[in-house]
């Protein structure tokens, strides 16, 4: 069980280090890699080609005309969780629209814009599908996300002596 | 194996039908339903709780102020894919941002407006990293998309005369 | 009378203070608290379907994703107030949207992006249908208003000699 | 008890049909008028300035540059509920923003865009606050919802004979 | 001849104040006041209404729901222009199509989001119509800006040495 | 007194025709001519730069990338009243935004999008400044405007025999 | 000489078609090609590696998540023309930033939404570059739409007898 | 060979100051000038209709309301690179739209928003069409990008002891 992690450029790690604190967090053995769409299309060729024989999700943040997660999508069967990095001008608007809106056959799994923590669960789910211990994962992270919440959601209370 | 294909209006089943055609002809079993965030809340609430008895991913399709598809993985660990419905006045805008852009630790699979079809395609890649058969109908799809371009990719050419 | 003003995380806290506030300012009891439709979607459940019993008017506010506000809409009759809370990427219309396009039977009343000081003002206006010295309260706000603008109306004049 | 229906030109009442259907069907007393910002402001003036006197809650439906629920929410210490109406070039966003983004003090309850008949409901939750018998009709009317989702909520069953 | 200028927040000063500066470079009288719409109707409605005794042209900038010149216009003759303030969330956009949008019968001259410069020039362009002197003032301030312009056009040749 | 009513192709004459019409009903002469910013750059500078001689005010319709009514008003000191033609795929959004952001010292006055009857009204309000007859033809048709609303403001009254 | 014209989908050609008329007018040689660079990635990448070959500027048109024209860029030194295909549901502004956005090192010259017409004019003005008959077929072009502008330039005049 | 690279003010120059260092690394020879299509049109006109005397491709960069792209297209047979230069209220949207959104007949090669680098990797490519040596600097450049990614792809790897 592994999953890997590519992004565009290094300048995007800042964005998808949640991804690895989390996929770490949850135990998910993964891989890192700085893989271009533009600048290294062979080399995200041969990965995606050969992605299958030792991945089984790929999470790949890309932002503008974000192209890696949809090309990586066509160039293996495995399920690729796209992650929208935020962009200076457009607020990231741009690396969703160009990372969700694939056409039909090649789906991409998108997270919301700049939440790489998020591909990294919907990864645990996807493997929950396979590996009962990473769904017992998910499920007790659900459970510690509730408890959080339930344990502090008193803020103030306010009335009226009459 | 067995993907719920749910959505949050009858009227939404004629986007969500091609995710339905998809499913039989990639030989996926599924069970379809109407399970509406904002008029069955109970219901949704109960559905989603027990999904995981019965089914490996869910697919939820919702139009607008689409709370479907977010609120069920808030309900469970398996991993949901949620279709923007398109809308008479935004085109889907509304339902793509209400789907995609949830909060840490409650991913959605978001894909294209109004692409059912991708869910399916989607859901089939997810399966297939548990089961090999569907891998393989994934790969096959692949192969046949592919063929179907090729086999038709010439156009027209024009040349002068010199 | 009583107001509870929920909001999905305390970091929407810096927003939704302004609602407090206004809610002291005019006299009227309030409850807040942390309840997140995604991390504590039975609390939610729970507290919006006992709310009638407590409370008069609900104020909401969520970000992203906003689904808190119409999913206590959903499971209650109270009349439900929506803040969208702001956004770091999309500036919060994703959280306008997701709040403001619910679908027919389900309305929330939205209030402007950030504007939690609004939702106090709303509440107080509901409040006033029946409560008479709330109504009082509303008018003496909309005086003090006018005689703040109106007491520093003058900024400069400019003319020629001639 | 009394609702007035207000909008900025007859040509709104093909949107706003529906807030007039759903009062009558709630058994809400109302008055509908073509109030406009813009030709009349002198009788919006008035009609607003009066409106307490006769009215508990203002529906207002406006389109583009919608300052119909805005300034009949500044002349009156009534909740006003905004319906943006949906625009031939911009699908209504445009009166979206001008009917929810209203500055501190002066709230306006919007709702969504062409959704005129959710005005009635909130219109209809909001003097719930006042009248316990609506209040009724409200969670009738949830509950009528409800069940015409559960009676059919089943559409397709799709497996795979092994 | 003189100019009104009117702003629905002391706050919109800041961008307001280029409008100022340049109508004093252009020697056009004009008097600035403070005058909200939504906290101050029954004034913004005697200004507008009286303006004609004294303006020849109104300058009415305000932010989100911009409401001011729009209701301004619809209580005089006079040409009103209209600036969107920016705003926090949105950028202006929401202010800019709450002021262009208007509907057919009074229009708003409408200049760019924050450009308040641009109203005092377009006032400018519009009394030129009648007065000969500030026509010419318009003409001089464009040689002026070409002129600036012109003489330092040129940045950097680059060649190759060959 | 005479306007100038240009437009960047014959197609936009389906919008324009409005202009048209209100300028004859307003009694107020014209003339219409098709003037490319793209197609016959020469010809617009010409015109442009020789307006002053014949017209008081410039009206310019455009679509898409909209140059022609920001390039007049660089090469006139007269008004230019700028009309967003819609456009097909972007609902003239993008007309919107080409024709009004322009940057400081070049103000086109905007009017909403396809609302080309308001160019005619806001001619009229300018011309309005200098001839008394025009400011008085502007106020008659806000008259019959609010006369023609009032007379049938009353829609229906709905009320609950008890 | 040698264009080559490429879309992702045999759909594309309802739009790309403009191209191929304007490319024919001008008498531009070309090879017109279906190649998608989701469902034929592998042919995508052969025919951009080898374009350079046989072509000279190569025009891509793709719709949605529009890759092709990007992709096509990081495989070819050759300059590659971008036509952003409208879309049903965000009419092409999806597809425009997909195309446009591309990140530094690797540009797509983008036109129009919908626009083919414009990739084919450009790519002729890229070839005229070298090819001096070329820059003659668009200075001809150029002056043909001027004269069809100029001579029926005059739409109507109105004036008022006095 | 020259390249003439125009901005519409001074201030775009921090944009625009990326295109020029790239046309120097690639030993492309430059001239770079403010050029203003608001305040010097007749200097931006003899600009562009003499421009193809001394240069063979014009890079042009403007921000709001861009005339200055579209514009020079419409007066020279040249091809024209257009440069979004980022807006402070919208981010550069007004600028992308104002300058690719170009009419049938005259089109600008537009790049990403404040991506001035592009124009000149793009006016590289163009004069690769008919330069060699200007051809093998693109290749150059691509392969230098592909090695640069390459020697660092590796980020990290996470695997469990078992």
């Amino acid at each position: 069980m592994k999953v890997a992690v590519i992004m565009g450029s290094i300048n995007d790690l800042d964005v998808m280090k949640e991804a690895l604190d989390v996929l770490e967090a949850l135990g998910i053995p993964y891989e890192a890699r700085v893989v271009s769409a533009h600048r290294t299309p062979d080399y995200m060729f041969q990965f995606a080609q050969e992605a299958e024989r030792e991945f089984d999700v790929i999470i790949a943040g890309a932002g503008g005309a974000a192209h890696l997660p949809g090309m990586t999508a066509s160039l293996t069967p495995l399920p690729v969780i796209g992650v929208p990095i935020p962009t200076r001008h457009l607020g990231g608007l741009d690396s969703l629209l160009s990372i969700v809106q694939m056409p039909r056959g090649t789906p991409v799994a998108t997270v919301a814009i700049g939440n790489a923590a998020n591909a990294a669960y919907l990864a645990a789910r996807i493997l929950g599908v396979k590996y009962p211990h990473i769904r017992e994962k998910v499920r007790e992270h659900m459970k510690k996300m509730r408890e959080e919440v339930l344990s502090k959601s008193f803020i103030k209370s306010f009335s009226i002596n009459t």
